[in-house]
């Protein structure tokens, strides 16, 4: 089994304002009022049905644009290395986007969202539903994001 | 860029105390005690520093034991027909799965999760950090489980 790989068709594209890595956002929080497209392609639009009831979806998707990937380097918050499966870096084995987004109107295939941080033309692999209670952990921390408030991304940094 | 497609390769392999799909629980959430053994195969080893910090992971895996695809069916805690976007079963394109665990030990490339809720054998495709500040989102509503408690899997549906 270590030696298979599995081969994933993107679903539909990601639509955002977002055309260059440097404009692109860290995470969604800190661009609450970026819109994006999310384009379903129409062979699956029947597997949308019922996703209008809940306020927030996870979009999955694929870093096509990200670069070399390194086990360990200073993420984007900060300034020390740490390992690549501790931080939502996008130069990652198997390139695999994860973000959270608010639901704001669906017409047929079409979704439009709120709180969008991919670049403009991002290949979906997946949506799911967030589920608060599922996905709402309390007791969780921030690990080295703890005392980390926002900042830009530092330049020459990918 | 509609058909390209991406090749994604394991990571790692998560052991469970699940050997088959009946035995499987829905969420982790309604099984916060079962533990589970995420072996991250020893070439990404270096990938895991810092993670210790992070009291809880989302592991990203392949549902690779999933049968056939529907775009809609009843989901397991529920008998209406919903989209596969709007519900978390295994069953669906691409067939990524995603999972919030509790990390409660790691020694070298093995990690001890708890509240697992994956077949054992599965394969691990990606790690990520399960960031409150990132993924807690107060306002979200829970769709149609809003008023869904816990149920076994119904028999006969997988």
């Amino acid at each position: 089994m270590k030696y298979q790989t599995f081969a994933i068709k993107p679903i539909g594209i990601i639509h955002t304002p977002f055309k260059k890595k440097e404009d692109c956002p860290i995470q969604g929080v800190y661009v609450p009022d970026s819109i994006g497209k999310v384009i379903v392609f129409p062979e699956y639009e029947e597997g949308l049905e019922s996703i209008d009831i809940f306020s927030h979806i996870m979009l999955f998707y694929i870093f096509d644009r990200a670069g070399n990937i390194k086990l360990k380097r200073p993420p984007f918050l900060d300034d020390e290395p740490r390992g690549i499966f501790a931080m939502r870096h996008p130069c990652r084995q198997n390139y695999i986007g994860f973000t959270i987004v608010k639901l704001e109107k669906i017409v047929h295939n079409v979704l439009e969202v709120r709180g969008i941080d991919v670049l403009d033309g991002t290949p979906l692999v997946d949506i799911k539903p967030y589920i608060p209670k599922f996905d709402f952990i309390q007791e969780a921390s921030n690990g080295w994001l703890a005392n980390k408030g926002f900042r830009t991304k530092p330049p020459g940094r990918e």
